[in-house]
């Protein structure tokens, strides 16, 4: 067990650097599901993520010949951030390793923050590979995102703030490679043993929830999830033994569900939290718990970086789902005032049209018919199934797609 | 002047059910603008906006006798939440009238408080006037969102809460109707005087600002932003004159700079703020203020309850503002393979294509050609310089548009 000591030292290490986040009363979510819900918002933190905590406290560490070597490390994600961060903190050299894809929201952000970026590899393992490499021939130290025991506690100083400010029942927390929920369950059970800790994994990147099942490493074949920052395959047998100590259960969420959250999050709360962060929320919506109504729920928002393009995404299939939204196609006569008399009536029941789009000439179609599809902008499903009925009486037949 | 000791009553009053929001540094737009920026996070108050202060100051003053009656207002918005979640702390009957057309998301947030919404008018001085009606025929107490006392001085606790916390030189303030303001400006005017007040109005709701320089009441004709918690026509003569007495200046910012500090926070401090909450950050990142490098800045964010299909608009059009798409036509030749060809030059130059529209019979084409749009998702300028000149030299026109 890594000694309470430890925690509290890494905390007076980080302290004038890493923001004390707040842990905030969900009213809107702890109504929802009767739980009292607390948010520790770490998509708050500086650099946008938790991982500022384990990389500050694994360089400050470094004696001063390692760190006038520089570091290295590779990381599509947040840590990338936190290590490059950390390092301008310190003035060394820091060089990340990315996977050729990276979204450029990330990579931008790492450079900004001083670091050099090198694209190299197919895959987080492609570029774990060159970091390695580069490592040994460069002379550098290698600062690995979860299996380090200076990482490890850094993460767990999110747990020495939470016990301070709120006794909870159960803490809620996204596990991908298990850095942040080694840390916090390890001070955790030392400090209040009784909270109960509850990892969540993404269905498409479930490594550790079978390893923690079956009581040893089982390996996934490959990672799919909007959750990219525990997009995680390979699991490692230092992160498994202390969550196979510390950690009471493992639940998973599926994407869905993780973009139900991150939505819920948006428009709710009014914060935005990517993927990963949202997963705690996703088990209390989707009610992933087995947990007596009443307790007192502290769920961990890791981070907050995620990508517009993606977050566009959820909004407009969240429009859709919410009844916000809706599409269809119908068949019109293809003379002079069929659409004006389609669009009178949307007109009257209030819907505002986003999109239209005219076919004629589709095989399908008898001569002198023309196929309109439209989009429509809707208050709720009332509103829906009276555009619906008003379509019906006035004759037209709708064929509705997502 | 109100009395300090009216700030200090109200806050006493509202302390158990208004959040005392964080204010907090911003590094980032700090190190961007060569200020300090500290960011007053009233869009995570509850009710999603600092309205709450205010009508809960008020409702919480009234009789016995007047809150059996109920209470009545006209508003579209945050203040509209603010007397519902009021109203059913104390039990007491709450009547809404909303314009027309509201969004759904304001009139769901509003009778999920327990509110009765009455939907009436074409805007909001027709809802104003049938609110008005109402509170006379059924005996209610009107609250006003901005033209009373017990609510100007419950938005002022926010100052309260910020010269406790933070030394600052300037206050930026969204201005609307100018409750808000006026609370600060006269809660700041009495304790940290040296501290400078800076109102900001939307361009297209600039009414106080005009009134502000001409020293009297100039109302607008009509109002149009995207800021629609600062849409305010008229004028009135309270706010003006505490403006005129304890505000410093007005500046003005337009809707797309409006829309790159709703987009800004978003990306870069992890956080959902409406229009009207972002205006101060608008007047920071495009320069509005005549103010020395180095000095304190507080910047209120008001609100957060903005529309997900507004923010998707404003993501949508940021991703283009920032090169991160880029929309194309160009002609090829209406034969296998031609597309093929081009989808080779953009899948080796590593844009993602995220739409393809094909036509072929527009009478602009010679017989034998076929025009082709094209949506690209991009990593940047560079990338899409890149892109243009990968087209350019394998033959291809291309025809911008956005």
């Amino acid at each position: 067990m890594i000694e309470l000591e430890c925690f509290k030292a890494a905390r007076a290490r980080i302290k004038n650097i890493v923001v004390k986040t707040e842990l905030s009363f969900a009213p809107r979510l702890s109504e929802l599901s009767g739980y009292n819900i607390f948010l520790k918002k770490e998509n708050l933190q500086k650099t946008g993520a938790y991982k500022l905590r384990g990389a500050f406290n694994r360089i400050a560490k470094l004696s001063d010949e390692q760190r006038s070597l520089g570091v290295i490390s590779a990381s599509a994600g947040n840590h990338a951030q936190g290590v490059a961060y950390s390092a301008k903190h310190f003035g060394i050299k820091a060089i990340i390793v990315m996977p050729e894809a990276t979204p450029l929201l990330k990579v931008l952000a790492t450079k900004s923050l001083g670091a050099e970026v090198i694209l190299a590899g197919e895959n987080y393992d492609e570029a774990y590979k060159h970091a390695k490499e580069l490592a040994k021939s460069q002379n550098l130290e290698y600062i690995h995102p979860f299996s380090d025991d200076d990482v490890i506690i850094g993460q767990g100083t999110i747990a020495l703030e939470m016990i301070e400010e709120e006794s909870l029942d159960y803490v809620l927390v996204p596990v991908g490679g298990g850095g942040l929920i080694s840390g916090i369950s390890s001070a955790y059970k030392s400090i209040s043993p009784n909270t109960k800790i509850i990892g969540v994994v993404a269905a498409g990147a479930s490594a550790m929830y079978h390893s923690f099942k079956n009581k040893k490493v089982c390996n996934s074949k490959s990672v799919k999830t909007i959750a990219d920052g525990i997009a995680v395959r390979d699991v490692n047998k230092k992160n498994l033994d202390i969550i196979l100590e510390y950690v009471d259960d493992i639940v998973i969420v599926d994407d869905e569900e993780i973009a139900n959250a991150v939505l819920f999050l948006l428009e709710k709360q009014k914060l935005v939290v990517e993927g990963a962060g949202a997963v705690g929320v996703a088990a209390i919506l989707h009610n992933k718990l087995n947990i007596k109504k009443g307790k007192n729920i502290g769920i961990v928002l890791s981070g907050g970086n995620i990508d517009v393009t993606m977050l566009n995404l959820i909004i407009e299939k969240g429009l859709i789902k919410s009844y916000r939204k809706m599409q269809f196609r119908t068949i019109l006569i293809d003379k002079p005032g069929s659409l004006q008399r389609l669009t009178d009536i949307l007109c009257k029941v209030g819907a505002n049209i986003i999109k239209v789009d005219y076919n004629r000439i589709s095989t399908t179609l008898d001569y002198g018919d023309a196929i309109i599809s439209m989009a429509l902008e809707t208050k709720g499903i009332e509103h829906q199934n009276e555009i619906r009925s008003k379509l019906a009486q006035a004759g037209y037949n709708i064929d509705e797609f997502y």
